[in-house]
């Protein structure tokens, strides 16, 4: 498929990226892509991303030198949404957390 | 930590669902859900979802039989996504297919 079938959104320009470790499958982070950090991620094999707060294009760990290597993208059925295979070097979340998703909210008792 | 510690978007009112599959680890679906629909997801132990296009809550599976028994649900550290892990009975994706994310739009080459 191409990339054309990305659907980034009308009003944002955005997608969101769901990343997932190439090695663990852990889920790491959700992120947001606009078509610059997209190409970009593509160009170097390094992952880009949209910081919505900072509203600025950024490479992952271009501070923190946790960086993520990217083995695949995937996109889904109605092309908004991506999933980002990777080689999450370090952690890939700011508190230290291995993964962003660290706290549990809800676990079922009767499975 | 309390259920109150996820913000969903001012604005919209809807948290990113990031869907995963207890089993095969794959990731299988991004999805919405408003309050309601975290309420209904941790009453029944099934995934309830907001469609944005239908503009309806749904229960995943209520049409197709294709349900999402919950095993667990993580928040990220900045509190607007959720991670459900789920038993997916049958697939996840409209299409047939297993998992949403059936389509490859970048692959390392060296690596």
């Amino acid at each position: 498929m191409s990339e054309s079938e990305i659907k980034f959104d009308a009003e944002t320009g955005l997608v969101t990226a769901v990343v997932q470790d190439y090695g663990t499958r852990d889920v790491l982070m959700v992120a947001y892509m606009n078509r610059e950090a997209l190409k970009r991620t593509i160009s170097t094999g390094y992952a880009h991303y949209w910081s919505r707060s900072r509203r600025k294009l950024w490479m992952k760990g271009e501070t923190s030198g946790n960086t993520q290597r990217v083995r695949e993208i995937m996109v889904d059925c109605d092309g908004d949404a991506l999933l980002l295979v990777v080689e999450q070097k370090g952690v890939a979340c700011h508190t230290g957390n291995r993964t962003c998703f660290f706290r549990r909210v809800y676990s079922a008792t009767h499975v």
